[in-house]
Order: C-alpha cells, then sequence, then structure tokens
C-alpha cells in the first residue's frame, strides 16, 4: 500500500493552513495520554475526514484504519444516514432534562432496547457519557447496592492488572496498566485490588494453559479470603483486556472466576465498553462468547460506533429489587448533565439498527475468523512473540528474544517503530509500547483484511533488518 | 398561562403510544438522581420535543423552560444551522481517536478558541464529555502538576458545603451537598475538605455581608494552616454555586479567597460549568464578573448549549510550563475515548458563533437584569424566605417563618408543590427540596420573564393559601 490521494474532492484539502493548524495544535490542545516531548517535537497527525474504514489527513493523504478511530467505528465512518437521523433529533428535541421526573422518548426507548439486547436478567439501564463514565457508574452502583443490603463494610473491589476501566480518577485506580501508573499522579489504594493478568502468553515458567488457569482461580479465592468475603464487593472484569493488550484469558476462565463470585457473594462486572456491539460477532460478548451471566454490564464505543459521546451501565433485577425496594425514600444520587442524551439516544438506535439490518454481527465473526487466521502467518517472523487475535480485537506482541520473550529496552519504542513505518504505506495500527493492536470497524472487507496482514509482514520484516544492522536485535 | 398546544404538527404527538412509553420508561430506564418510590407511582414527564424556550410532551403539551434543560440549553432548542452543522461534520468525519500523536482539525480549531476566550493565560485545553469529566480531570491535573514540581505531599483539595462538582465519584466527594450525601454510598474522605458554604441569607447570626465575609476568608486561611500550607493543593469552587441553591457569595468573596490561595501557593480552580457561556452575560464569569484570574477553568452545559455532550479544562502557562518541561520524557496518562470529538467541538464552535452573532451575552446581561428585578417583586410574599438572581441563574427559597428562616419539614415537600403546581400552568422551575431554581435561555424575553414571575407569584400565593387551610404554615 502507499499513500493514496483521497476519493473526496481536494478542494476540501486544499482550505486547511497547516502551519496555522499545527502551530495551534502545540499552543493549545493536549492529547489524550499527551507525550510533551514527542507532541512538541513531531506534532500530530491531523485527521479531516473518514469513511469507512479509511481517514484522511488534512493533506489529503488516506489512511486504512486498522485501529477503527478507538475500538469504536464500528460501523464504519460517514453514513449519511446517521446524519440525516442526528440532524432531525437535533431538530425536534437537542436536549431534554434527565434529572428525577424528567425523560425523553428516545433515553427510554433506547434503555429498552439495550434490556433486550443485554444478557439474561439485565434489564435496567442507566445511560452515561462514555466508557469511564460507564464503569464510574457501576462502581457507584455497587457501593449503593451493598449500602442498601445492610452491608456497609462490603465494599472493596477486585480487578486486574492489565486491565483498563476508564480515565477518572476512580476508573484509572480501578485499571492495572503499569504504564498509565505515573508517579506524579495519585491513585485510590484503599479498597481496590488487583490480581494477575490472565495473560497465557506470561504464565509463569513451565505452567500450561489449564495450570496457569488453576493458579488465576486459586490467586482470586485467596485474595477474598484474605480480606474477607464479607468485606469484598465485586469482580471487575474486561472479557478481553484491549488496551492491556487484547488479553485473551484462558479458556473457561471467566466462567470459573464467575464460579468464585456466585461462592462468595461478590457482583461480577463484565466491563464490555470494547467487547460490545460486534467486535466479538455478538452484541454483548459477556454470555453469548464467554458463558458468564454478569451483574453489570458496562458499555461504549460500539454503542454509537463513535458517531456520539454515550456510554452506558446495564444491571440485573436482582441489583434493582434490593434499591428500589418500596417504601424506602431512596434517590440514586448520581447522574450527568448528558446523560440519556436524546441525540446520543437516536444515534445509539441507528447504530443498533444498521449493525442488525446489514448482518454485521455474523459479518465480523467471519471476516475476524479470517483475520485471526491470516494475523496466524506472522509468528513465523522475526520480533513476533506473540499474535493474540480473536475476531476483530487483535495485537502483535513484539520481543528482542523470542525463546525468552524478553522485550526491548523502551528506548527502542518498538511498537512506534512499526507503527510510523506501517502509516508510511497508508496503514494505521496502534503503538502500546511492544504492542500493536487493531480494531478495525467491522465493515472491513476480506481484501483489507490481507492489505493489513501484508503491510505489517513488510513492516516487521524491515523493521527487524533495521535493529539488525543497528546492533539492537540479534535475529 | 395555561397548557397550550403546540406550533408543532399535532401528527408528530399521534405517533407516542404513551402506555407503551410509561411502561419502558418504569422496567428500564433508571434516571439521574432516580427517586424509586416518586418514579413507581407517578412516572415522568416524558418530553418529545423542542423549539426555543418551550419544551414539549408527548402529548403535545407546551412549558416555557425556565430551567433551560439542565442550566445548558443557552441558544435555545432546534437551531436549524446547529443541525445542518453538526450533520455535516458527521458526513465528513464522525469520530476521530483523540489520544497521543492523533487529533483531528476541529478540536484544535476549538481548543484555539476557548483559549481566546478565557481570561489571561488560560491557553491550554483538555476537552472532556461534560461537567464531570471536566472537575475530574482538573483534579488529576493538579495532582500531576504537584507530582511534576516535585511535591507529592501537596495534594489535598478544598472545597464548599452545598458545592456540586459532578457525579463520578471523585466530583461526587469532592461537592459538599448533603441532600447528595446518602448513607449508602460511600466518598473519597482523604484529602479532601469542605468549608462553609458562602450564603448571606444563612450567615450565622448577627453577622453582616463584610463580617460573614470575613468569617469565611478566616475560615479558609485557618483550615490552610490546620493541614499544612505543604499539604494543599488547590481550592475548587463555583463562581456562584448553582444546585447547591444559586449561592451568590458575599461582595468580593471570590477575590479574598484567591488572594489567600497566592499567599500559600494553592491552584484557584473555578468550576464555570454553569457560569460560563453567558449565564452571568460573560463567555467566562471568573475575571470578567468576580475578578479573579484562575489556574483552571472547567466549563460545559453553555458551551455546546446542551445540544452535544462536551466539557473543557482548561489551564494556565503556569501549569503548562511546569507538566511539559522539555526532557522529561512525561506522559499525561488521561483521557477519554470521546476528548475531543470532531461533532462536538463542531457544535461548540458553532455555539460560540450563534452567541456572538446575535449578542446573546449583551442581551442575558440587561434581560437577566430584568429579571432580577422582576423576581425581587417576589420577596414579599408568603412563604418565600429569599430570592437569588443575578443574570440568568435565579432561586427561590422558601421557608416556614421569615423571621427565624426556619424550613418546613421535608414531607412538605415545599418546591415539589411549586413546582407540579407551575407546571400544570405550563412553566417549569426546578424543585431541589426547599428551593426552585431557574436558568433559562440566554434568547428568553422580556415577555417571557414576566410570564415566569407571574406564574410563580400565582402558585406561591395559592401554595400559601393550601398550607394555611392544612394547617402547615401559619402565614
Amino acid at each position: 500500500m502507499k499513500y493514496e490521494k483521497n476519493t473526496l474532492s481536494q478542494a476540501l484539502f486544499n482550505q486547511y493552513d497547516d502551519k496555522k493548524l499545527v502551530a495551534a495544535d502545540k499552543a493549545h490542545y493536549m492529547h489524550c495520554f499527551h507525550i510533551f516531548d514527542d507532541h512538541r517535537e513531531n506534532g500530530a497527525l491531523n485527521i479531516a475526514a473518514g469513511n469507512g474504514a479509511y481517514i484522511y489527513d488534512t493533506h489529503g493523504r488516506r489512511y486504512l484504519d486498522a485501529v477503527g478511530g478507538m475500538w469504536c467505528t464500528n460501523i464504519g465512518l460517514g453514513r449519511e444516514e446517521m446524519a440525516d437521523a442526528i440532524a432531525e433529533q437535533v431538530r425536534l428535541l437537542a436536549y431534554s432534562n434527565p434529572f428525577c421526573d424528567m425523560a425523553n422518548d428516545k433515553a427510554i426507548e433506547l434503555s429498552a432496547k439495550l434490556a433486550e439486547l443485554a444478557p439474561g436478567d439485565l434489564n435496567h439501564v442507566f445511560l452515561t457519557t462514555g466508557g469511564s463514565t460507564a464503569v464510574d457508574t457501576a462502581y457507584r452502583l455497587v457501593q449503593f447496592y451493598q449500602g442498601c443490603r445492610g452491608k456497609p463494610e462490603k465494599k472493596q473491589v477486585i480487578s486486574r492488572k492489565n486491565a483498563y476501566h476508564g480515565s477518572t480518577f476512580l476508573t484509572m485506580s480501578l485499571g492495572g496498566k503499569a504504564a498509565d501508573r505515573s508517579p506524579e499522579f495519585d491513585y485510590l489504594q484503599d479498597g481496590i485490588h488487583h490480581l494477575s493478568c490472565p495473560n497465557p502468553y506470561r504464565a509463569p515458567q513451565g505452567m500450561d494453559e489449564a495450570a496457569f488457569l488453576d493458579y488465576l482461580v486459586k490467586e482470586f479465592e485467596d485474595k477474598i479470603l484474605e480480606i474477607g468475603a464479607d468485606k469484598v464487593a465485586a469482580f471487575f472484569a474486561e472479557p478481553i483486556s484491549a488496551s492491556g493488550g487484547v488479553i485473551i484469558p484462558p479458556k473457561g476462565y471467566h466462567k470459573r472466576m464467575w464460579e468464585v463470585c456466585q461462592k462468595y457473594d461478590l457482583l461480577y462486572i463484565s466491563d464490555e465498553v470494547v467487547t460490545s456491539f460486534g467486535r466479538l460477532g455478538a452484541f454483548f460478548a459477556s454470555k453469548e462468547v464467554f458463558d458468564v451471566q454478569p451483574d453489570i454490564i458496562t458499555t461504549a464505543k460500539g454503542l454509537t460506533s463513535g458517531y456520539l459521546p454515550l456510554g452506558a451501565c446495564i444491571f440485573s433485577e436482582r441489583i434493582w429489587d434490593v434499591i428500589a425496594e418500596p417504601g424506602k425514600g431512596r434517590c440514586f444520587a448520581h447522574g450527568f448533565t448528558y446523560s440519556g442524551h436524546p441525540v446520543s439516544a437516536v444515534c445509539a438506535l441507528k447504530n443498533i439498527e444498521i449493525l442488525q439490518r446489514e448482518n454485521l454481527l455474523e459479518h465480523a465473526k467471519q471476516v475476524g475468523g479470517y483475520l485471526e487466521q491470516q494475523l496466524a502467518t506472522l509468528k513465523d517472523l522475526p520480533l513476533v512473540g506473540d499474535v493474540r487475535c480473536k475476531k476483530l480485537m487483535a495485537c502483535v506482541e513484539f520481543v528482542k528474544d523470542k525463546q525468552s520473550k524478553e522485550l526491548f529496552p523502551a528506548e527502542i519504542n518498538i511498537g512506534e517503530k512499526i507503527h510510523s513505518k506501517a502509516q508510511e504505506r497508508g496503514l494505521l495500527v496502534r503503538p502500546i509500547i511492544h504492542l500493536n493492536v487493531m480494531s478495525p470497524p467491522l465493515t472491513i472487507t476480506y481484501q483489507q483484511v490481507d492489505e493489513i496482514v501484508e503491510t505489517l509482514r513488510e513492516v516487521i520484516v524491515q523493521t527487524a533488518a533495521e535493529l539488525k544492522q543497528s546492533g539492537d536485535f540479534g535475529g
């Protein structure tokens, strides 16, 4: 692949004053996970347009966005009918107060639809503005539930290393990615515990997958007993940790962890911000893919395919029956101005309609299976330690030594090297230190999968040669 | 005022299956600050359409929304050009990854515009999904700043009672509204302190406004010295506490508190989620209305007039110079999938354009002054303890006894009584226990102000008579 001129009008791109844009970016716009030195020196890739799986920078250069925005552009960008549905709702009712005794028909309709799609008795929906606020809400709901049950001591929670649950103070504390834990920040320490990351590739030496699974389950049970089951409220887990490196746990892991939750009266919170709305071929992966019935599911991203900000916390009748007990005079003192936003709700409803009408979940299963197969062919290349792929969540892990699985030193910045070489070829794969992750739109074609894998192969081979040349890699 | 049939087509409202909607609402949709018993019994007011300052329920009944959605519909609902701008951006680029080295032109343009509008050297912008995430970001930025300065011990923060700063676990802990502190929830206790609410109406007995101001400033300074100035990072304050009851502090309060911050090296965070974008007649009220130069301003709501979810945390060169120090290899490990969302950014840019083109800030000053005058005429009525109004933020506080300022018992639910009677007359004013608050769109007319005040007068007189009749009010 090479840069291709856009299929959009070049006139669009002629309007950009790139010098001015770059200056304004550096002077005023702090990005997410802003890397100060790098941004000062190199600026950013400024995106101006997007269509399907392709995005275009302000120069009109086209990229196949294998990252899918940020694990989110599930139906692909630039849908006319989405623009129309959103505009129509803006004209009809652009905002509606979601507090106390106020509601709007679109928020209600979406809540009913999510209850219908979610597994089992997950019938109650609290709408938020994205993944972070969905998980923050789930945490507060867990506390409220235990409080309402008369168990004010049962409020500690268990998460995992390498998990990502969001970026509020609370959800960042709940997450367990070492790279996100900078010493300049503080984190909530009290009442949050982190178990091992269930990554088979990094299992303790000599442990096969079955032994590793037993080890993980025992660690969980031991942790509960150490804290005291009467003090532990809940277990938070992504079905597949996404930005933690597409961690696909040992087969049966979630079911076993769920059984431990049942044994000790813990709520099981499935953070499906990434895995829901088709990325694994199902609306929700918890039950359909991993055979567990969570007490709470959090979702966002694919919920609107990124077209507008929206998140949701979906919870069970069991929780509802406790918190909503008649005659208690309770109020769930929690909520956001943009909870139940009618325009975001319409966007999600249209998104679901498109996913269903175009049978995109089935397509994601099929083409995701093909991506699994094709990416696996990279395993034999130099530098490639592991390839992890489940349907449309994928990751390549690079190592200095395939035998020992030793990583390159941080300054080699291997993920970034792969990423920038791919970008030169018109492909975007997201670097996370020694990983490159992918989550293309569900609309991706077999041919585009081939393009991704071929480009990666080319780039990996070239990078390996360069690292050999510089003496950083033995081969 | 009476229910008026909508000016929209009745066909629109005929489509609603109200029975089905009410059932779905009760079965699936948990509202913000959901009041379980009340919602089970009475359901909700389901809004279907909105235009200007008017909203319409699913039966086609029209209400003058003096609440302005939720302190947010500043330019009024149903703007055609807003629908067009949003739809155009959805077609062009519906989502763009805002992480690390990725950006989009609309997020950059908005950041530059906010830096231009914000006072002094507040030149750096972090975009979020609403007020809660903006304040949560500000808190994490404060910690990061102190950490980067080599002051890891200087991380405690001071807020005020009756403040509202959002609904994440952190921002709810930062807030200080007693009504939001339900015993079922937990709150972050460590490192958050709450000063007195600067409400002149509830000043300690015998204290005039000047004495009260001295008292508040001394309390602040004493609290810093008690904790240790080397341990206190920042002071968080709304210029006017909004949902805390439109608390207009004694004249000079913010300047004096700001001076204490300078003396002890505290950052001053001005939470302008409500007060910015014209509600007090200025884009930002901190400097223009209250003559303080904050280190951080948080904003949301009026930023998009509620049309789409968006928030921002705007901060100073002083903070930037510390955190972005070259050669430190730092990353601000914080961010949301929907930070810098291109569609939300376009919405904010169009909103600012409309505010400027229609000179709505000047109108808000003028008509807000008229609202101040007219609402003040209610002070002589029975039940009315205090009327607080600053431009387009207003509140009526009801008391059982004007002399002692004693409140009605909670079960009288006086705010709700006023609210429901006003609603019957086609006017929405938001009840908060013993208060009714208002924040109409900036486009409100003098005639609509008259309607609001006349309706309130009618409703207050009638409520007083009924409470006399039932023996709950002496008169």
